[in-house]
């Protein structure tokens, strides 16, 4: 069965650079150079119709070839490619609930940022505080929340829950799913001493908002270095 | 009329390496690798002869190709290519405010140095205060004013006017033209918690500018973070 | 014989990219990019069944060639391979302690982080503290010891020993070989002002050994800096 | 005249990537990444017998062409190539002082390391301090002086010494060369609130020891920062 999923090479070959499969290996080469898959970490999965695409546990995000990639039946949820050799993400079911609430790409960083600003919160503000930040340009970078049209304004208040850490990656699914509840118009939730997963209708929303994020993240980490207050 | 706009393919596609389009697609590759246009932020405008051309909003700016680009009539202020599926940037008025004062190129950056000055200024100084600094080298990378001759010296203060962010980017047209008037000298703008607009005679001038002033901006910071004044 | 030794060029010429004598080159190239091999500091080394090769001393590592490579007979220590005009690294008998505790791949590094780690530990802890961090995610890529079966845990602590640097680089090989025999679980040991030499039981692990690691030192400098402490 | 020196192609047209004026056009690309040429700041030399390569002034350093360098004739200072429309460098003067003590190739950089350490001795130790650090292993990428065989040791302690800035570049030559004398063993000397010049022996040695320097100049305000003392 393995072997035979294995085989199912038409389904990530293309000379389509805006085939999923090529989409996932260039965008983990651009996250590589930002510090967000650092090792092995981190990973990143699209979701095109039916079919979920998803990078493996334990590759050099760098180096990930097309050949490398999972993909999942949507519908079963059975894998339809296997590469043999090769283990799942962690993150698989981390990704499925984003892509259960209308997701087509979820990123997970590790981003120092990320968990930078999760151990500021902590200590400043609390275990059950979420990242508050307003009075940011780039904050509008990121969307108002599901199926609501256009994004957050610059006096709009991001919020962006968090979530504590486990010791295996599929036990946060969880909480996650408890969060995006809780939470439904957050496109990211933290977690604590770990990283973030943020995702977007699309490539590309998923990924700017991603970078917004990030760029979010560092300055509010520079901003607390130098006294300035997160909300004014 | 918006579909015979975007007809005009030969306003934009040419070999030569220095024509506005490939410039402002190869400046933003640049200016994604300084981290000043993260996520869809940021943008670039080149005016050549009577033509703007203008990076469009809400594209990943690494990516961007000529085809994405708008290009605006500069007598008539009417749109001569105008790509179906994108939108002009909301820049545009701040970057025809510039035109309008002799500028050749206009680079909007949201470099987290910039924003972190605009904060740093408010808090030790005042809103209405302008950045300043003196006694740096880097200075010397700054003209001296429209129309004068040569660069500001050494010993120069170099003053960047700040103003307030607002909402919708295109409403800071106002006061950022009121800035303009006030400090007819500088060749560029800080917008609060926002970023920075830089200008120049040319693409070389506004892009060596905008590199002169990120360095002095992450200087001012790092310089901050030590202790140590900026001005002597 | 120096010269025969030089002959030996099949042994460092190979059209395949995963050759040890492309991989070197391959991972000086990015370690340069980050920060690890600055000036012509720090190396790399890869055992292949009987042949270890080395990087030279005193090349700019972002530059090097195959042809740049020393290869060593491993049984007998003799060279195989010995460019003229080139010096051994004084690295080698370190990078054949790790190799004679099973390592595939050792990787030495100048990282300031490594460096700035080690000087907050002695200041804060006592010269003779290991580096020692927990509950953060980037942890689980590293391995549990050598011959043990998978990665150390979330809530595992990572525990990195501290030599001191000494006048003269194969100097440190005792201590070294010390730590390693009290310390049997690391793949890592920090030198006191000087880096880390990070190995694993291939090229796979040595580096996202080494980068895990690398991330982990950066964030605690950071954590250090806004008054977070390492352990909880 | 200048002219008849423009035509001299031959000077810097070459397929060979060692050519002088082929390895400053891949250093300012390096320096450009590094952010040691911000603006059209800094600069490059390199003496080869009686020719002298000159990046210009003014202009991108990453986008500088082998047609855009000046020659000179070393032995009567008459420039040999000099590009129309390009302006010399003002740094010249300034890289025959480092020439005229035997070096065959000069670096100017702005890195803000070395603009922050100059500040930081200033307040901390005096006008007339010079900056030093000692027992960092990166120290021994730096030489031991001209015309003495080796580098520095780990114990030794690294001296630059810091002259002040001045209205014009070509104006530090006096105070460069006084500082050239009184330490004839540096191969750097800072520039206060401007940035260093670093040289060597050759291409080679003047690279890895900027790359050294810069390197021990951000350890230096990394450990300011951490309240880490530059001596032991």
């Amino acid at each position: 069965m393995a072997e035979q999923a294995g085989q199912n090479d038409h389904l990530i070959i293309s000379h389509d650079s805006q085939h999923p499969a090529n989409l996932i290996c260039e965008l983990c080469r651009k996250f590589y150079t930002l510090g967000w898959v650092t090792g092995t970490g981190g990973g990143t999965s699209i979701r095109k119709d039916d079919h979920i695409f998803l990078a493996p546990s334990g590759v050099q995000k760098e180096l990930m070839q097309p050949t490398d990639l999972f993909v999942l039946d949507y519908p079963t949820r059975n894998y339809l490619r296997k590469p043999q050799q090769l283990k799942p993400s962690a993150c698989t079911p981390l990704f499925l609930a984003a892509f259960d609430r209308g997701a087509g790409c979820c990123i997970h960083s590790h981003s120092q940022w990320a968990v930078l600003v999760t151990l500021l919160v902590e200590r400043d503000l609390g275990k059950d505080a979420c990242f508050e930040i307003s009075n940011i340009e780039q904050i509008k970078g990121i969307g108002k929340g599901r199926g609501k049209a256009g994004n957050l304004g610059y006096f709009d208040t991001l919020r962006i829950p968090i979530i504590e850490n486990t010791a295996h990656e599929e036990d946060l699914t969880e909480s996650l799913e408890a969060a995006m509840e809780k939470y439904p118009d957050a496109f990211a939730i933290l977690v604590r001493r770990h990283g973030v997963y943020v995702w977007g209708d699309n490539v590309h929303k998923a990924k700017t908002q991603a970078e917004s994020l990030d760029y979010i993240f560092q300055l509010a980490v520079e901003m607390h270095k130098l006294g300035l207050p997160w909300k004014v």
